[in-house]
């Protein structure tokens, strides 16, 4: 073992010396001020572009000290924790290893992870030392941004996955791992992959059909009066997503694209599998599948409700 | 103008003579009711399978007599309201055609119009005489079933469509509208496949996706903790009516396969255009489309909330 190699997880890596955090705004803020609080490092560094919103975000406690140079920021760094958009992370992450100590690990909060790993390991294979990067991505956050919205216990009770690949070193994982339990989420350890795909399914392709249900009301023939006396309280839950912000959907359409190509043709064949059974008349066969999708949708929220999980179970 | 010829509608038109509920559940227990505390029919007759049941409903203030014999039922009727399901309605049509008297109009309760409007409008021709039929949907109801649940104010306020085709005859057209006015529904004439189209659109088609969105997660290859851990309120909001009664849903996909179909594939060719732009990478056509989905979601919405409808903002 050479002094460039992290130790194994232990009590004694926290507090960790320094923790810079790449891009304060909800979740960077967040996170500064959760770790400040539970003592989890003992000097957390902020690096933005506006020297201004740091200073904001470090007096509202969020950040021990903040630099606007990325050098500086980052010479001293044991974790750097990335908290840009998604986009913006892929593009950092060369000059971010570029800048950081030997030993130091990288980690970001990204909402889809298998760009931003195969970037992130591409760099640190590049330096060729011991630096390491691992992918998180706490689901915490709201429709708010900014570090002004930042609270300690954001992280309290939310789902962080972290991502695990053959490249991944242990140490490295187990540490962020921690990390993330430690301001109080429950951890997930799996392949990017399975993580994009799993996203896909249950947030991003629901987003596109939301997006399409609404396109294609174009499609009928019928008076804006009408159509509007028509949508019930199913419409209205089923599109209420489209109304998110149209930037951060297209940065995740762009990042996850194969991911949700993959689960948006699983969905289609779906959904012809449904217009060869209307055609077909076969009823026993709808009835039989409608049947399993009232049970399964029942037991899916049944088990989260066992599990009081208040996080998702508001909005 | 002979006798057999209904006059025009006017005030004088109410009350009617007898007016007879074939299917004396929710739905006909309501208009029963209805009728009934507005003087609008001078006689309301249920007819039934069950003795037992609707005598409940008369208990219930809901009908002045019933018969379980339909010929009995319907020998005097001067309007006829079909309140069972779809599938019913449209096999029972002919016998009713057969049974009623000169000039009497028949009408329905059921969520799709084209197949029970060809049915009905064909049994009409077969008489040759004044008799006419008149396709309606109120949009009313709940998951409750039975004249338990029967309420004198259920159409209140609800939007109830009334069908126009080159076969109607105006005047029966105008009497089935009025009667639906005068229980308190807001009246919309269309085409019955244009009905069909949009509430395939709004509302056969989204419990499709529903159902298509539960089934999916089982091409996921993630343990089903995770998947449950991952679920949030957006996902939980898109799938709820796949909870729905299969039983209901099957009929609907029978009766309304053609609308469903068109509508479907309409949704299919947007969610392709989807995983094109993906692959392309074209993020400005994705920003422009999510921008215009927000947009036309957030005024749907808010225009029908500046109406005040509050049968569709519950639930």
């Amino acid at each position: 073992m050479t002094p460039d190699t992290p130790p194994p997880p232990s009590e004694s890596d926290f507090p960790l010396e320094q923790v810079t955090i790449v891009g304060v705004g909800l979740l960077g803020g967040s996170l500064g001020l959760a770790l400040r609080r539970r003592g989890l490092a003992r000097r957390v560094v902020g690096l933005g572009r506006s020297a201004e919103r740091l200073a904001e975000a470090r007096a509202l406690g969020c950040l021990d000290a903040f630099e606007t140079d990325a050098a500086r920021a980052l010479e001293a760094a044991r974790l750097v924790v990335l908290c840009q958009p998604v986009s913006v992370i892929v593009d950092f992450l060369p000059t971010c290893f570029s800048l950081i100590p030997p030993g130091a690990i990288v980690t970001d909060v990204g909402s889809t992870k298998a760009s931003i790993v195969e970037a992130g390991e591409a760099a640190a294979a590049q330096r060729g030392d011991s630096t390491a990067f691992v992918g998180s991505h706490p689901m915490a956050g709201s429709e708010r941004s900014g570090a002004a919205w930042a609270e300690a216990d954001l992280f309290e009770g939310a789902t962080c996955h972290v991502t695990i690949t053959p490249r991944t070193p242990s140490p490295a994982a187990a540490r962020v791992a921690e990390l993330w339990r430690r301001v109080g989420a429950r951890i997930i350890l799996d392949a990017p992959e399975r993580h994009d795909r799993m996203v896909a399914a249950v947030s991003h392709v629901p987003h596109m059909v939301a997006v399409a249900l609404v396109q294609s009301l174009d499609s009928v023939d019928g008076h804006p009066e009408f159509q509007q006396r028509l949508l019930g309280p199913g419409f209205r839950d089923m599109t209420r997503v489209a109304m998110g912000s149209a930037d951060m959907w297209t940065d995740i359409c762009r990042e996850n694209r194969m991911a949700i190509s993959t689960q948006l043709r699983e969905l289609i064949r779906l959904l012809e599998d449904w217009d060869r059974r209307l055609a077909e008349g076969n009823c026993a066969e709808a009835r039989r599948i409608l049947e399993t999708a009232a049970q399964r949708r029942t037991e899916l929220y049944q088990t989260k409700s066992r599990e009081n999980r208040g996080d998702a179970e508001s909005g």
